[in-house]
This record gives C-alpha cells, structure tokens and sequence, in this order.
C-alpha cells in the first residue's frame, strides 16, 4: 500500500484480507501535512507489514529508501526516484521497466506531481527550484504512456498520464523562472492539521 | 461520457478538448435521484454531442436504447444490457466482446451494482426481487475480470471486477429472499435532491 490514510485502515485491511494478498509494506512518498498516515495502524493490525519512508524524510520507519533502490514485492519491485521539493524527503515509486513488469508503467509520485498541478512549496524544506528540477529530471523524463497516481486530487480525478501532463500541467510546462513566480503567489492557508499530522507522521513506522 | 454530472461539466470539457477527443455521446445509465446530469449542458457547450438514456427510463433525450442495442464510438462500442430494479429503466452499459475491444471488459453500472453494494429499491419504480434479477443475469454472467465501474462509490473505491463481487458483494451473494429481506430494512432516507434532480434528469437531453 502506497501513502496509507489513518481513517482507511480498516477499508484496506478488508480488501487486503478479501482478495487473499499479504501486506508486506506500507510506504511512504513523504510526511505528510494534511492526514496522519496509516502506517503505524496497519503494522499493529497485519503483523509482518513494514514501514517504508525516504531516509531524506527524517522520519522513523522500518525501512528506508533512497534514489535508485528498488522494492521487490511478489515478481514485481518499485523504483525509487528522488523528487524533493514540495518536502525535502519526497520520493516519487515507479513500477520497474523489464518486460515482465505491468505495461504501461506506474508512477505513484505523492505530492511532486499532481494532476493538472503539484505540492506546495512553501514549508516542510520545500522549494519551487527543487520541484521543478525533480519533475523535469525524473517524471516527465518517463515514458509517456505511464500512468500517473498523485497522492490528492480535488476535482475527482484519479489518474493522468506522464504524456498529459507534459503537455497540459498549466504550473510545469512554464519555464523555470515562470513556475517559481507562479509557486511564490499562492498565498495559500496553514494547512490545518500539519500541527497534529507532522509529528505523527514522523514517527509512523514506529507506532 | 457516461453519467455526466452538471457540476463537472467544465471539467470534463476541458478534458475532453485537451485530449483531442470530440464527444458524441452524453450517455445516461438511468434518471439520477441524487444530482442532476450534465447531458443538457454539454450539449450546449459541445455542439454534435447527443443524449443517450433508455426508452424503459421514460425520460427525453436525442437517442433511446433498448437491451441488445450497440452504440457504437471510434472503433468500439458499448452493448446494452437491461438491469432494471433500482429504477425501471435502468441498464449496464458494458464493452464488447470482440477480439480487439478492449481487454478486460469494462462494464458501467449506474447504481444497479455499487462496489460491495447496490442501489436503493425503495422509490422510482425500484424492486428488490428484479435488482437481484437483473445483477445475476446480466452482470455476474460476464467474464471475472471484468472491470465494474459503478455510479457511486462512499468509501473512496472506483472499480471493482465482477469476480469480486460474485465472491464478496455483502448483499448479493446472499440468495434472492435474504436480498430482499436486507433492502426491505433499509430504511433509508428520502434523497435531498429528489425533487429537483428527477424532473430536470426526466428532460435531460433536451435542455
């Protein structure tokens, strides 16, 4: 499971257990600012599940990743590619590129790339320069068909393509210099739970 | 697009136009209780795009449909098939069968089959003994791997496949007396948009 939800543990736990699978990670693209993650719950509740985060998070868990590792689970693995700058830690997962592997590719990208959109870049170490770099560099540069899964979306949708937003995200097809203007003018609100939702999530595979 | 919404319909005209795409048919799977469909709109905005709903729904739109029919698109189409039970005039709109449509199949189900659920029978000329007719004849006869994509969904799910439901669907696993037994006991709410949102959907591909 990839970026788990505290409140929809017991909705997971019942599709995992459903469909006969065997949880062996819950993993984690970044600390997140706006829900508690579930990978504490899921750990207490599926025993032999492990936390993943990225070791530039500077969170807890039972396992972490860097740039280039890959993560085996049943014939498959996800590779991880470093995307920083909506957080520090970000990392953004892709499902490999062998042939056996699902076709088109996956890439599970967390805030760094939303559809049509990205992350803020206003707090946690974020910075619009990083972002822009880490989109550029290690998404777009993805084939096109891949499938992009953000962590959020606010207008319902659930997948774009790498393709799309290539050619259709209105912050990151500007130029460097435009989506940084773009980024400082936001002027967004506090989120209102990082207060509670930072300092547990750093700690989420330990709890 | 099938069951349009009028909230959305910039949304998915602005998809629609990135895309390239041009749409022919705002495709209707019954007359909504719960939010008004965005058919009339989208023929307004997209001139060439008709309405489609099925006769046995008793509304107006361009294009009625009846169980059997096709409605062809491109180089597929969706066939047709009558799942009354929700409301009378209900039907599945599922892909075809043949060698190069798309595989799995994809079948799109209104509120006939929610994912672990079904829709309400209690109003609209619902009944629970033709639901549960109409879910195992028309819709769990279909390959296990089909993809189910219902109308509705509370708890974040988008797709299920019929395999799954056939195994765990917590109401229609049961057998046809103990189904009607849960839908008699309900006792659910009268919808809030009901009174607006079925006499604009009765008219909805003429608006």
């Amino acid at each position: 499971l990839i970026d788990p939800v505290d409140r929809t543990v017991d909705r997971d736990i019942s599709l995992v257990k459903e469909l006969g699978l065997k949880l062996v990670y819950a993993v984690n693209t970044h600390v997140h600012a706006d829900h508690v993650t579930g990978s504490g719950l899921l750990k207490s509740k599926l025993p032999g599940a492990k936390s993943i985060i990225s070791k530039a998070s500077g969170a807890e868990a039972d396992l972490f990743v860097e740039h280039g590792d890959k993560i085996p689970f049943g014939d498959l693995f996800l590779e991880v590619r470093s995307t920083p700058g909506h957080t520090s830690g970000c990392v953004t997962y892709v499902t490999g590129d062998e042939l056996h592997q699902p076709r088109p590719r996956l890439a599970f990208t967390g805030d760094a790339l939303l559809i049509r959109g990205c992350g803020r870049t206003d707090f946690q170490g974020g910075s619009s320069e990083q972002l822009y770099h880490s989109v550029h560099s290690q998404i777009f540069t993805l084939p096109k068909d891949t499938f992009v899964y953000p962590a959020h979306d606010y207008r319902g949708f659930s997948v774009s393509t790498v393709g799309e937003e290539v050619e259709f995200n209105p912050r990151l097809t500007k130029d460097r210099e435009g989506f940084k203007r773009i980024m400082a003018d936001l002027k967004l609100a506090y989120p209102k739970m990082i207060d509670v939702a930072v300092p547990a999530n750093l700690v989420c595979g330990l709890q």
